[in-house]
């Protein structure tokens, strides 16, 4: 057995999740904590390679011990692990599952969403946490940006949606539901998917303001996806915005 | 004439608002910021002196510039002065008002806000912005507190929730209002007064953490504001859950 472990993190401090020598990732220190807890050598496999300044409200990893079993019962595994963390990366809930279970190939599918504040002047308590646009959208950017994400869903191949130099052969995915919200200067783009592209999210996110600014319209997106090629659709949207939000799994494990 | 601007600040990396040599506040950042855009030295004044790792979502100052007059027009004066700062203190905006105003003592009341998270396990979007306490309250915790809120409204001598060694004559403040709301973990006070004394809002909430703990009765607050003994209050809550959020002024000002 081995724990699976639900946690939150700010990305703005972190070089991403995934291990690198000599930078502060979450994988690297969640690993640490890991090791200074269970006094010896863990492994920590994460259900997502999130880039460098993105964030996570939800995100799952688990925790193989050197021990080979549960040597802290799982509730009580947060506080062990939190007292090691620097604060920007908390331990919200732990239990068991079994060895055979990897929390990035068992992952049904992932949610995240994407905060964009058009106003003139930024919001400082929103900085590292939104992209703060301060070129104005069109008066009906939202219902633009609302007519693009409905093109959205479906199971496409969207390859035009992946970042170039990435080499994944199987470019189709599932997009369950796209939708825009508006609560005054703050957008939400919230986007399920069995499964995501590199920068996916980002490059949808950067598309969507194109087509809130005026730059393109709502009817090219099916355009853009079926020409399966990245050089049609928008700038990449900077990772500070980035939120995965949510992983569904089985029942039997979430 | 001067500029009243309106700003606000996380103030997680501020030493507080007013000025400290070598230290960074957001005074010393404003006038530094003034002093570039007009090429001399500014007088920046403000409404409140916040503490260290308190924040504003709305705070007003005003500059009085070397020319003595109004070189920039004020709405485009927070785009010239965004451009010197950091992005953890923003100008939202600005207007001309006459040289006799004077931002603290023109305010005829201020508004706070003091957010606490009661929660076993820490949120990390909220480090440094909410007193996180993970010892729970009691059940009617909500409850008990809107009881105790409920009783500190009124013209009264404030002295028991002044910190002690504070040096004002007059101790006599008018709370217009007390509330303790909730969504979730996260517990909302919102105060509002024609004036504060010294840590006076962090002196009330860290006695109304103590009533919804059960360590004192919200029936206790009348007693502790008549005693004037700022021992029989509770602790001070720390600055980081501390925001101000109005400050108003006569219809001609604001």
């Amino acid at each position: 057995m081995k724990y699976l472990c639900e946690i939150r993190y700010v990305g703005t401090d972190f070089a991403g999740f995934q291990f690198q020598p000599g930078k502060r990732t979450v994988q690297g220190e969640m690993t640490r904590a890991a090791e200074t807890v269970f006094g010896g050598k863990c492994a920590v496999t994460g259900c997502s390679r999130t880039d460098s300044g993105v964030h996570a409200s939800c995100f799952f990893l688990t925790v193989a011990t050197p021990q080979g079993n549960l040597p802290v019962p799982p509730e009580k595994l947060p506080f062990a692990l939190n007292g090691h963390l620097d604060g920007d990366v908390v331990v919200c809930a732990a239990r068991a599952v079994e060895d055979g279970f990897h929390p990035r190939y068992d992952a049904q599918g992932k949610e995240y969403r994407y905060l964009m504040r058009n106003a003139p002047v930024d919001d400082p308590f929103l900085r590292h946490r939104a992209w703060q646009i301060r070129r104005p959208f069109l008066p009906d950017g939202l219902d633009r940006m609302r007519r693009a994400a409905s093109l959205i869903p479906g199971k496409k191949d969207f390859s035009a949606f992946m970042a170039a130099g990435s080499s994944v052969c199987d470019t189709v995915r599932e997009v369950f539901l796209c939708e825009v919200t508006q609560a005054e200067a703050l957008y939400t783009v919230r986007i399920a998917a069995d499964g995501f592209l590199y920068n996916m999210v980002r490059i949808i996110v950067g598309t969507l303001a194109d087509v809130a600014f005026g730059a393109r319209e709502p009817e090219e997106i099916p355009v853009i996806i079926a020409s399966g090629n990245r050089k049609n659709a928008g700038r990449t949207a900077p990772a500070e915005g980035l939120y995965l939000t949510k992983v569904l799994y089985r029942n039997n494990t979430k």
